[in-house]
């Protein structure tokens, strides 16, 4: 059989995340410190009272939990989520998708099609940036400050895109604390850029796994909640959110909140392409909801990524040359590092291998073509505070010319 | 926002499946006997079992199984599953899915563009057919006899649309039990498939749901087997199974096997659409089969079902007028009923419904264009032997006219 003349252009053209080769290149070397992953602490997951529910959801509901469920998730878990959040939806507002990607992939197959733009800030979260590749739609790139994203080149690009006949159907954002920059959108720009959205009939794409991992600072609302409040908009912005920084990202269950319609089309293509996300995992994140143990957890969380965070940022105040600067984020998991103009964190990693360090060169977070060189992001959820202290010693090494 | 203006064209024409809203209709009927659905039975999911085995799992790798994992699927459950096969390949030649459908979609999303021909079966698995056009392709619909898929006609078919200029990549088929058929191909016949594809360079897809389910005759090997075997080609046969109809479909483990360099295609696209399949049903399905669970579990499915299929067809022989024909399976869930040539079963269904019965109208089962109208569905594993010898009373007093 000749396989690669029966793939679609897409498949053939497709390109894995970099990043797990990254990844396994840091495998082989021993006691080599790691910021590259962007994986929870293991100490963040509940095991024991999962264990216990589980075991119940089994013993108790065992014939519904093992049957086929509705392709838009369980019924009593979207109650649960409308009672958790913290803005008002109806139930047929809400789909439960396995983990957030897959929600965002349903909300890019109701929407794009090969050639459609999508906006994206730059630099932004590679998984998904591989993902708008993946099927064939063109990625605009808008830089950020400390506020966000720039909406003044944002309505820039736009005008200009469409003057040369390009379809932009979505603004991609990461608007809390922002994977890989660590940037948190302002309120002020929020509204900006959901007036932005609406003048211009484009959907927002809200991606939020870490908002509830905010160690200092204020909470701000988020953009489908502001929306729905102040522009009166319910279908303007779909937001996606997911307990898979909350209880672990095994149980793949998340959530997208948008228009009735948009989730009756979502839940349409869930049909097609998983029937239903896993029924068991539903059950259980219902009864641990329900139970009101997450608002606990939270709080142990942040009381264990707070230190880690306050570790790496005091750990390169202390120890990074003066030409090197980063951000100082309030929540999430990553702070980007920015080198001087004209370094190459690509070309220093192999030099950081050898110090027994590792990082995710910045460069990974651009749309193909758009790259830029002389940044970096470390992750802090993962390491220990001694990791911390150790590694981050070996990079300013590495940095220190 | 105007949000159909943003609408790709697949999703403006979605269809939903037919069959849940017939689902739906029977729900407020009192006393109505259902052989609609398609369901297994809660009595085949071994729960007290899963329930410590989840416990278990959790308790003594939560730090793992909670984890992100690959997108592929565990390494171990790939390995219980080489154990468990009936034939060899090897651990790159398996993708483990959230469910049969999961993993159908990704070879869809690996081959499949806007255009492109799937040949199928006529009648067959209506979730499939719908997901088929919903994507964009143009389904060939090839009719059975009691061996199975007609590889004459298959063969008319492919030179037939080649000469129109039609690319055909797929030939779609459910060998064992088939849905909505209760259909098994012979072995005979799944030579002449596998050569005709060979040929012609064109994928099998192998949905085998059922084949584990066999109550009476002999095994008949798998295509994917009888494709290494015979045909020494590991890549002609993409087989897909799931552990829905054996352990329970609310645990959305299935697994596919094919060729390395298609299974490397569907693990791409795994890690864009699902990231992982849910990490503690994988380790929970691996457990159950190193505990070397399943051959018994299965043993007490078929113990279940049989009488349930032989009371169907002794109470088909015994109430039906003589110009109804049936089929009867070796096992699966279905058996599919021939009205005369001129009847129609979809008119027929709601002086069912009066009568307190349930079926799927045939009609449904064929791709939109070719529908035929004098079949139906009738599924025996979800009712009680007593309310198919009721359910099966009331049928016949509406077919006898």
């Amino acid at each position: 059989m000749d396989i690669k003349s029966l793939c679609n252009k897409q498949t053939l053209g497709m390109k894995s995340s970099m990043i797990r080769e990254l990844v396994e290149m840091t495998k082989g070397v021993p006691g080599l410190i790691s910021f590259a992953g962007g994986f929870p602490s293991p100490k963040s997951f509940p095991g024991k009272d999962l264990a216990d529910i589980f075991y119940q959801t089994i013993v108790e509901e065992g014939e519904d939990a093992l049957q086929y469920g509705s392709s838009g998730g369980d019924r009593e878990l979207k109650e649960a989520i409308v009672r958790f959040e913290d803005f008002s939806f109806e139930q047929d507002e809400i789909h439960i998708s396995n983990g957030a990607t897959n929600g965002i992939y349903y909300a890019l197959r109701t929407f794009i099609e090969p050639g459609d733009c999508i906006v994206s800030e730059s630099p932004s979260f590679l998984g998904s940036l591989v993902c708008f590749e993946a099927i064939g739609a063109e990625i605009l790139p808008v830089s950020m400050d400390g506020e966000g994203i720039n909406t003044d080149e944002l309505e820039e690009k736009i005008n200009q895109a469409r003057k040369q006949g390009k379809r932009i159907k979505m603004i991609y954002t990461i608007p809390d604390f922002q994977n890989p920059s660590g940037i948190t959108m302002s309120r002020k720009r929020r509204e900006e850029l959901i007036r932005v959205a609406i003048e211009n009939n484009i959907i927002i794409l809200e991606d939020d796994p870490y908002s509830r991992l905010r160690y200092t600072g204020e909470n701000i609302e988020s953009l489908g909640s502001i929306s729905r409040k102040i522009f009166a908009d319910k279908e303007a912005v779909i937001t996606v959110r997911s307990f898979s920084k909350l209880l672990g990202p095994g149980l793949r269950i998340a959530y997208v909140i948008a228009g009735k319609d948009i989730i009756a089309y979502m839940n349409s293509w869930s049909q097609k392409i998983n029937v239903t996300t896993e029924r068991i995992a539903q059950k259980a994140v219902t009864r641990y909801l329900n139970s009101n143990l997450l608002p606990a957890h939270i709080e142990k969380i942040v009381d264990l990524y707070k230190p880690l965070r306050d570790k790496m940022i005091s750990m390169l105040y202390s120890c990074m040359p003066e030409n090197i600067s980063w951000t100082k984020p309030d929540g999430g998991m990553f702070i980007w590092i920015d080198l001087p103009e004209g370094e190459n964190s690509d070309l220093l990693f192999e030099k950081a291998l050898e110090k027994k360090v590792a990082y995710i060169p910045g460069s990974k977070f651009y749309p193909t073509g758009h790259e830029r060189y002389n940044g970096l992001r470390l992750n802090f959820s993962y390491p220990t505070a001694v990791q911390i202290e150790v590694g981050i010693h070996r990079l300013a090494e590495v940095f220190t010319v």
